[in-house]
């Protein structure tokens, strides 16, 4: 019987990132996944992310904790500045500075620690969200990083950074998560989320995901904090 | 007046990295200290951090917390792995897996915030510990992943990392920053130093740091917990 791969898979709690995690285990892998607290305002993705690893079979779930938040400089972390609920252009304020650096700098160094073969990430450029660091060039770049990175990396076994999500539209991921059996009402997505992880409905995250629900013509099974919005 | 640069330095509390924030400073910049508590069994170096950046006119000093120790697998962080007291070869169980490129993550994030325009790291190659993450061609693959990483990189103003130690010897070191004043008293590179900062005089850190003063010919400052070995 051949080897099954480990992998540690990014799991932010969010409908990506839970498709992400059905994909690494389709593709065979032992799944060991890794959420973030990073002093988000929507903490309510690390409870959906628990019940996702769960739901999907994951080995194991850890929570890194990481103070992040101490920077500032993005609405997602930073309680003085609002969370955009009108489409807005060009870098957004929910941008979190290098947040996917860090995030794939601790996925690698678990990776090291558990001996996995491949690092998958949920990072998706086409609904272009507005972040440098969901770029395809951004993933090819931490890959060169990674190949010289690490222990396994110099004895020759580099961790293989995945990221099939990347030229997936929302609708494509919807279709390839609910192939896949993801339960997306236990998905959190919204940026705003109340602590039992009711969505507002109106943030950037949540109109991508509304709209990819509605292209592909299934209901929609977010739990909205307001049904009647 | 031409505009004095801002920088984030890594400041551990060891020698290499007060030699780098001294030459940092000497460089023109407004100095922004950054240290990392990850679970370190050698904490008396974030209370050395802090004097440091103090002694040698940091504009700021944070630190910011990580639970990299949850990850195991290194001597540093975890209690069960003893800290090695005699020469070895290879990767010493002192590495901390993908240590620098979690540091470096952390400091270009909180350089975007500060809009700094260099990132000094005290990486060294020369009295080679054997990490991977402190060789140029590590360094250069990550000033290639800031340069895609970050919203101010994409606005055509990417962080330049500086590495002023990484072709120099201990003993250059030890010359270097007693030219620009720094208080190696003052600082910790004991792997297993004692809560007061009192060195072993036994690890690859003591080693290495003893035979640096030796070269030079200067009395070594260290306190060491049994000044007598």
């Amino acid at each position: 019987m051949s080897r099954i791969g480990r992998a540690v898979v990014l799991l932010s709690g969010g409908m990506d990132s839970a498709t992400c995690l059905a994909i690494a285990r389709q593709d065979g892998c032992e799944c060991h996944a890794l959420s973030i607290d990073y002093g988000q305002r929507h903490r309510a993705e690390l409870d959906a992310a628990a019940r996702i690893a769960a739901l999907l079979g994951a080995a194991s779930h850890r929570v890194a904790r990481i103070s992040l938040g101490d920077f500032g400089g993005s609405a997602l972390t930073d309680p003085a500045i609002a969370v955009p609920e009108q489409v807005s252009t060009g870098i957004p304020v929910t941008y979190v500075p290098a947040r996917n650096t860090v995030f794939l700098a601790l996925a690698l160094g678990l990776a090291e620690v558990l001996e996995a073969d491949r690092l998958y990430a949920g990072m998706n450029a086409v609904d272009y969200s507005g972040y440098p660091d969901c770029r395809p060039e951004f993933a090819a770049a931490f890959q060169q990083l990674a190949n010289l990175a690490t222990r396994r990396a110099v004895e020759g076994q580099p961790v293989t950074l995945c990221t099939p999500l990347m030229h997936l539209s929302k609708a494509d991921i919807i279709r390839r998560g609910q192939g896949l059996g993801v339960d997306f009402a236990a998905t959190v997505s919204c940026y705003q989320a109340s602590p039992a992880g009711e969505a507002c409905g109106r943030c950037d995250a949540c109109r991508l995901r509304a709209e990819g629900f509605r292209q592909v013509g299934l209901p929609d099974p977010t739990r909205y904090a307001d049904p009647g919005r």
